[in-house]
């Protein structure tokens, strides 16, 4: 049994604060108890005693008969300590804590909930909360919280809510909108019981089909991953993540700190996760009773069915916003519909029946639709028919929905006209949308979820000999880990350690050394500026291409001396760093950052020194997937440049692949690194490799 | 008295083939008409006589008692041609064909179409239609539809219409939304009248506030812009353009032509006539609700009041997305909130007031927002407040929202708890919405309205002296305007002559040539392959750059003979272009081209032969306005890149702008011209020009 089981299906609940004054929560969370309907004991503690819905006010925690499951508590937060002991005391192990006024409040409220904190370890009891509406199940049924009832009808959506009011208004909100939920939890502060923990036991419940989320922040975020993975595998999960304009970007030293911000690393996470991102509150539930009424489909062809041009015209360019196909009919389905269409009417997808379309014309043409072997969705819309009764419409549709595995949605457009067939759509359980472009979008949800649900989630690693991995670490021990960067020839070896081909750098600080280094590596060499301080080094012409002679080696040398030895800071020396000249080959940036909430991320794109400005640039979690890795690739211009382009011949994709997955595995194995910067990667031609010629890393600040 | 204006106002109208069948549109049009209200005299057509409503049925149109200012035509359409003619002979000047089956049905109704259109001219008669639902008009009131009564209430929102299905769901659908229309126009097959002629009368009604259109393609796009201009100086007009995905881009030669596209055209077309442009149908009406109900605000600064967290930070989440700003209070602000909220509330922006606060609370807070300098615009936010009733919140909002002129829009959450509280919100005329993302996107077309208002819409243009102008004149009329390019060498001449700084080409078929237009340029140049059929020079390897003696040119010219010979096709003969070489600075590419709907465009953007990959270009209609100019260098990383990035010095952005002109000016001027392309025109620092190195052109095809 899950042991977080009894928070939505337990066998008995005692209500600890109940009040028989209606202005209080105490009041309303036992209404809501005894009037959900649920099946096991309830009990009512208030230490004033009396009778409250014809049951008897236990005075304490210690009257109660026996074994009790679940634990509300609604007494003030000072009194909350207190009531945690008697229920650990009581042998209750699961408890939530609705009341308001713990760390959200202040430091004084912070106190009580670390004091609630540690009560709760020690006896062994999970908390849901406090400051929070708690718990409602429609198919237990439970209701554990204090809005008005009744409770919404029950429906097969989950909602697992950071917030307690968004919680609350969707309760009420759903009872307009012809859907129910199975499940909403609001977790209010998380003292315990996260997001997290919730969503394995959610998505294994059999009345929910598909997980909706209201996330504010996550705390641990691989163990989101994990959990948001597992549950996503078997049932469909959306989130809406806020919060993105409250979270500042930290302050980086690289392109790729400066690129990564809380915000990429979420969507990283949740395309990890196979979680389907949305933009608002709105687009999660109408994306979510699609999910929860229909069977997923085999691809994304979309068949349009309408009575009317331009409600067909605004779905087509839905699609294709939406990255799902016009479905294209066969030769038989398209001689079918003229056979019973009039002449004027479109055969083509979108499929304009004209307004003359009978509700047997709509049933007749969805069916040939449903049954065309090219076509994996239908929408339908219903603009109001001029001659018939949108309801007429809806038994068709209903008829021939129940019928055929393919998804079928509609869009009835109008008010009082269509209202009636609405709400027989509803009943039936098709999903009904005020406009095209909503069916549209939720369409695409469908579609989304069916390809989450086939992702192969294995993570690729690389495993350096036992020898580079000492190696490696010894090199970082030898650092001063605060933030600023490792020397660029350390940096060069621990990136060579890891596998990655690297044009190796040599140190020299006099003309002879530089000339000597470059002899040894072979015309042409690179020059360039040696100092660690100067990190953008092509910003202050720190860069030199292309010599071909000692003597070109010998007067770079001085050159650069006179340019750069004026702006050294104090205790600084000049040098340089003799590398040999990169192949021509296409140029591209990765790396590599730690997240504060999901940790090792690598990142891939256009490089140069316009990163920061063409944004050409996609992040992973890593170690990546094969998934990921395609992603990084097919999502930015530079991947799709590996293919080949104009005088781009097709380069070595593998080798930027290999090189991503070293690079997540470095990061992984070494906590101790903080971002890995390598701009640029050159990329040869395939089969050629992929040879990073300009790398920067920075320790963790301890 | 504008001509149009029986169509909307007219004094008598009168129904052709008015039926006494319930089945047929025209008893539809009869009822409509009787029970709309109108004022002036009502008269119905109809062969076989009768009563119909207790009025007499007319049997023909000669019977009609005298001047009728507006026709309604439901007959057959075979019937139509010679009702224009009866019409025109008893001085009906305006006439809405209702009746569909015209061009929209194929070649037979084709012909009628043409047929009446002549018969319309001939008659000096105005159409609507054919094959629309006409004008509604809740003021006059006037209703031509078929629509099931009632009218939707009289309102402010005025909707323009090229589907008649859409028109007539969205008049049932605002009948659910506690807001109305000032007028629909339905347009049909656009035989005569266009969105473009309706568009100055309806912003001229006293009774619309704001203009709504739904547009699937417009035939006259200078047309359009010209009036949609002048209506959007003094109403917001709102625009759903669809059929982006039928519209398959013409091949095109180059870059300019591959990534501009009809869509292209037609945002840069709205934003030159001050059109906002939505996403969708219902995006649409929440903008024009809100634009109808609010005075337009003074920036874009905006403050969100809540009773909850998540719904608040929901809000602040949209404000980011939809470019608007989250006010900063006044410490004033700040110190009376403190006075009336409890301690644990947030009194910065978003304002959380808690669970706990009063309608009066939410009241006073709003007062005390709404008074703050720094705030334009406020968002309330009530999901069900769990001791109060929200219609006690809407009442304290109301109050203060009548006192202040900054629109104030407000989101109750939910279904049941809430339908009162948004019911005396709607019959207050403030604009409420079931989501905040709904409310922040609807607060920013306000500001983009009160933005599009003060655009100075003066076109930029650049006049040649007469002598370049005919010396551009004759080298165009010397060419074979076949949609092939324009040999370089022209093509540079014409743009010098237009006033554009141009490294001028010099042609050579010799080495000896080369190296004689090298010394006369001097010293460095560039070599470029000079064959016509050769566009993508750098592709082939056919550019050589920096040569810097006779002997490097001479060698250069040989091994560019020897590798490109191969390559020829028939009748091509090599050559080379000799040119100065550019000095460095930033490389863009500029362009223009002709759309066939709104005529001249130019191109601004990233250069480079990834040009088509970063795809980093914006378009504006041409000659552009100083506003479309800011657009293109806003709307850039090339033109934020001007002002100075890393190694990059702040460059000329004025002689980009300068150069943008001169190549608006001469597409407008010389109709001759299809497409332009400087990629790249080089952009020196800061007062020193920028210079077109490459530059290609082809004329029009006939």
């Amino acid at each position: 049994m899950n042991p977080l089981r009894p928070f939505f299906e337990p066998e008995s609940v005692v209500v600890i604060g109940a009040s028989r004054n209606p202005d209080k929560l105490g009041y309303g969370v036992a209404r809501n108890m005894i009037g959900s309907g649920f099946r096991g004991d309830i009990y009512l503690v208030n230490p004033g005693g009396g009778i409250l819905f014809d049951r008897p006010l236990l005075k304490s925690i210690e009257e109660l008969p026996g074994d009790v499951d679940l634990g509300l508590i609604v007494v003030p937060p000072k009194l909350v300590p207190e009531t945690l002991i008697a229920c650990g005391d009581k042998g209750i192990r699961h408890v939530i804590i609705l009341t308001g006024g713990f760390r959200e409040s202040g430091k004084e409220g912070a106190e009580i909930e670390a004091a609630c904190q540690r009560i709760a370890r020690e006896q062994g009891i999970r908390v849901i909360g406090p400051n929070c509406i708690g718990v409602l199940d429609t198919h237990t049924p439970l209701d554990t919280t204090f809005i008005q009832p009744p409770m919404p009808q029950a429906g097969e959506i989950a909602f697992i809510t950071h917030s307690g009011a968004l919680g609350a208004a969707m309760i009420d909100w759903v009872k307009g909108q012809g859907f129910g939920f199975s499940r909403v939890i609001s977790l209010g502060n998380q003292m315990d019981v996260t997001e997290s923990d919730v969503l394995l036991p959610t998505a294994q419940s059999p009345h929910t089909k598909v997980l909706t989320l209201y996330l504010e922040s996550i705390q641990d975020g691989r163990k989101f991953i994990q959990k948001a993975s597992q549950a996503s595998k078997n049932k469909p999960v959306l989130a809406l993540k806020v919060g993105r304009s409250a979270i500042g970007k930290k302050a980086a030293a690289s392109h790729t700190g400066a690129l990564a911000g809380s915000d990429t690393a979420y969507a990283a996470a949740f395309r990890r996760a196979g979680v389907q991102r949305v933009e608002t509150i709105e687009d999660l539930f109408m994306k979510a009773k699609a999910l929860a009424w229909c069977q997923p489909p085999k691809n994304n062809r979309v068949a349009i069915l309408t009575n009317a041009g331009g409600p067909g015209v605004t779905a087509a360019d839905a699609l294709e916003q939406n990255v799902l196909q016009a479905a294209v009919f066969s030769e038989e389905t398209i001689k079918r519909l003229a056979e019973i269409l009039p002449d004027a009417a479109s055969l083509q997808n979108p499929v304009d029946m004209l307004a003359s379309a009978s509700p047997q014309i709509y049933g007749a043409c969805l069916e040939l639709l449903a049954e065309d072997p090219g076509v994996d969705m239908v929408l339908v819309i219903a603009p109001p028919p001029p001659m018939f009764a949108a309801e007429d419409i809806s038994d068709q549709l209903i008829a021939v929905a129940k019928k055929t595995s393919k998804p079928v949605v509609a869009s009835f457009m109008g008010s009082r006209l269509v209202e009636e067939g609405i709400k027989r759509l509803r009943d039936a359980h098709i999903a009904e949308y005020a406009f095209p472009e909503d069916a549209v979008s939720a369409l695409s949800a469908l579609w989304q979820a069916s390809k989450n649900a086939g992702i192969n989630a294995q993570e690729l690693v690389h495993q350096p000999s036992p020898g580079a991995k000492s190696a490696i670490s010894a090199l970082i021990k030898a650092q001063t880990l605060d933030g600023s960067f490792i020397p660029a020839d350390v940096t060069s070896n621990i990136l060579e350690l890891s596998g990655l081909s690297v044009l190796g750098l040599r140190f020299a600080d006099s003309p002879e050394g530089a000339v000597a280094h470059a002899i040894g590596l072979g015309y042409p060499v690179v020059m360039k500026v040696g100092v660690e301080g100067i990190s953008h080094k092509s910003d202050v012409g720190g860069i030199i291409l292309n010599l071909d002679s000692d003597e070109a080696v010998r007067e770079s040398y001085l050159a650069l001396q006179k340019k750069i030895t004026p702006q050294l800071q104090t205790g600084e020396r000049f040098g340089v760093h003799i590398q040999k000249m990169a192949g021509k080959g296409q140029e591209v940036i990765i790396g590599a950052i730690r997240d504060p909430v999901f940790g090792p991320m690598i990142m891939f794109g256009s490089g140069g020194v316009e990163v920061e400005g063409l944004k050409d640039i996609q992040f992973s979690i890593a170690p990546p997937t094969a998934h990921d890795l395609d992603y990084l690739l097919e999502n930015t211009w530079a991947g799709k440049k590996l293919g080949g382009f104009r005088s781009f011949a097709k380069a070595d994709a593998g080798a930027v692949r290999d090189a991503l997955v070293k690079l997540g595995s470095l990061m992984a194995d070494f906590p101790e690194i903080q971002e890995i910067e390598i701009n640029p990667l050159v990329v040869m031609e395939d089969g050629q490799g992929a040879f990073a010629v300009d790398a920067r890393m920075t320790g963790r600040e301890a």
